[in-house]
């Protein structure tokens, strides 16, 4: 709380509710929560990642206190581990977790898609101590090196309680690291949505990338903002989208054919057709201020 | 001259080949025009408005030294004028200057396509007269109120000269604007570089806030980015994807084409497709340093 109050003398931070965690997955997700648990006045912050440089990277970061060499050996004696991984390697976690008989912490995460690990919080029996999380926070840098302890500050994270208590102490955590808590939707719910307003713009940035090709360079301001997240991890994405399928195709289908009316009209010469739409797109935009 | 070394001491500005120019249109971009010329030492900036009241801020803001109140009064006893309306307007406004048998100063403009303006100075009996321009600068918002001295300082300025010594002149206006000329491209291949670069994206953009709709206030920074220039004016929108028609609707069809396949793969489970799409769009956004 000393130290919270130092950092941040104009805007008071909320303590974290635990002082021991553990940080599966040293990334830049994993090693931002471990520098913003520590500005939250936690004292002790294990850290595995399955490539022990980025491991040893963190701690010279001060991200986290202690190099743990497997996911048993960083949870021992820790009040809650965060998941930081890509979905598809969460579940393995989520599974190794359940099966420490001699450790019954809580256990958070941070992906981005939520139906598929809730589910498997649910399978391995580990429901009751999981509170399943997306905080809305992220660089165009990855690993540990881009890791600052700001980087949740004033972000979404959505939750996704169990009933009981374990929801209230995990979304004090997470506040603690500065995020605004939004614990009302269903992980079908969440997934749909981020399909659409996180999943879908890459989709189509990533597109444009490639249709745009070599006279990328003659690109300005519209273009490089337009693309900025086509930049994002490949293999991170890849396993995203792929989780997200269902959602992420639905939108993609309907931005298509979004598009094919938009030609059709400009093969018309359709100028009505043509300024009804650009004209929704821009008071829809300039409504929204972010 | 002086005024010039003045204002940008590190970094010195040619001055104006004109002392006396005319503006047509005193929105953003010509009023930005004028705001840069006087900067550049032109002493006498007739400005002509459909909008009156939009003529009268211009010379409010210092972007023009006298209201005019048609095309004819503007040029008189002008060098150049300056086309600064939308591509439908800007061809009108060609054949009245044509027209002007007691005027011979040289003309250019800022139209964003350029294969129709061309031609219309072609046809009108303008072409040895009139050097072409589109300066690849721009903003968020419209009018005289957003117009600075700075806008083209660095841009690109694509130009079209004819044979003979008016494409000198005019280039050498363009750079004492502060742009960085350009002048080897031929009207089509412009069009169908900015079809690409700047047409497509503005539609793609557009297409992605109408598709993700309501949802749109729950988005992050990525969305915010990709959907920048959807808030640009419609009506100047919709005349430069109809003016482009040809190109736009070509990468249109690049495009949805890339976006079917990607879901495609997403239907199939294709991980080796996916991850081979996002790592080659992410390879070729992390290579362009804009």
């Amino acid at each position: 709380m000393t130290a919270a109050a130092t950092d941040h003398p104009e805007n008071p931070l909320l303590s974290s509710p635990f002082d021991r965690i553990a940080i599966l997955g040293t990334g830049l997700l994993g090693a931002s929560v471990g520098l913003a648990a520590r500005r939250a006045g936690v004292v002790h912050v294990a850290g595995f990642d399955a490539d022990a440089t980025a491991a040893r990277l963190a701690l010279e970061r001060g991200a986290i206190t202690r190099v743990a060499d497997s996911v048993e050996a960083a949870v021992v004696e820790t009040e809650l581990a965060v998941v930081a991984v890509p979905v598809p390697v969460a579940t393995g976690i989520l599974r190794q977790l359940a099966e420490q008989s001699r450790w019954q912490g809580l256990v958070t995460d941070v992906c981005s898609t939520k139906q598929s690990v809730v589910a498997a919080a649910e399978t391995f029996g580990l429901r009751s101590r999981f509170c399943g999380a997306h905080p809305m926070a992220g660089s165009a840098n990855n690993g540990p090196a881009a890791a600052v302890a700001t980087l949740f500050d004033g972000s979404v994270c959505y939750t996704f309680p169990p009933a009981g208590d374990t929801g209230r102490l995990v979304e004090a955590f997470w506040q603690s690291l500065g995020c605004r808590v939004q614990g009302d939707l269903t992980p079908a719910a969440h997934d749909t949505l981020v399909g659409r307003v996180s999943h879908l713009p890459h989709a189509v940035a990533s597109a444009l990338v490639l249709t745009v090709g070599d006279s990328l360079s003659s690109g300005g301001p519209g273009l490089r903002d337009t693309t900025r997240v086509a930049g994002g991890d490949p293999n991170l994405w890849t396993g995203i989208l792929l989780d997200n399928a269902e959602a992420v195709t639905a939108s993609l289908t309907d931005l298509t054919e979004r598009l094919t009316a938009l030609r059709e009209a400009l093969e018309a010469g359709d100028r009505e057709a043509i300024h009804a739409f650009l004209a929704e797109a821009s008071r829809r935009r300039r409504d929204w201020q972010p």
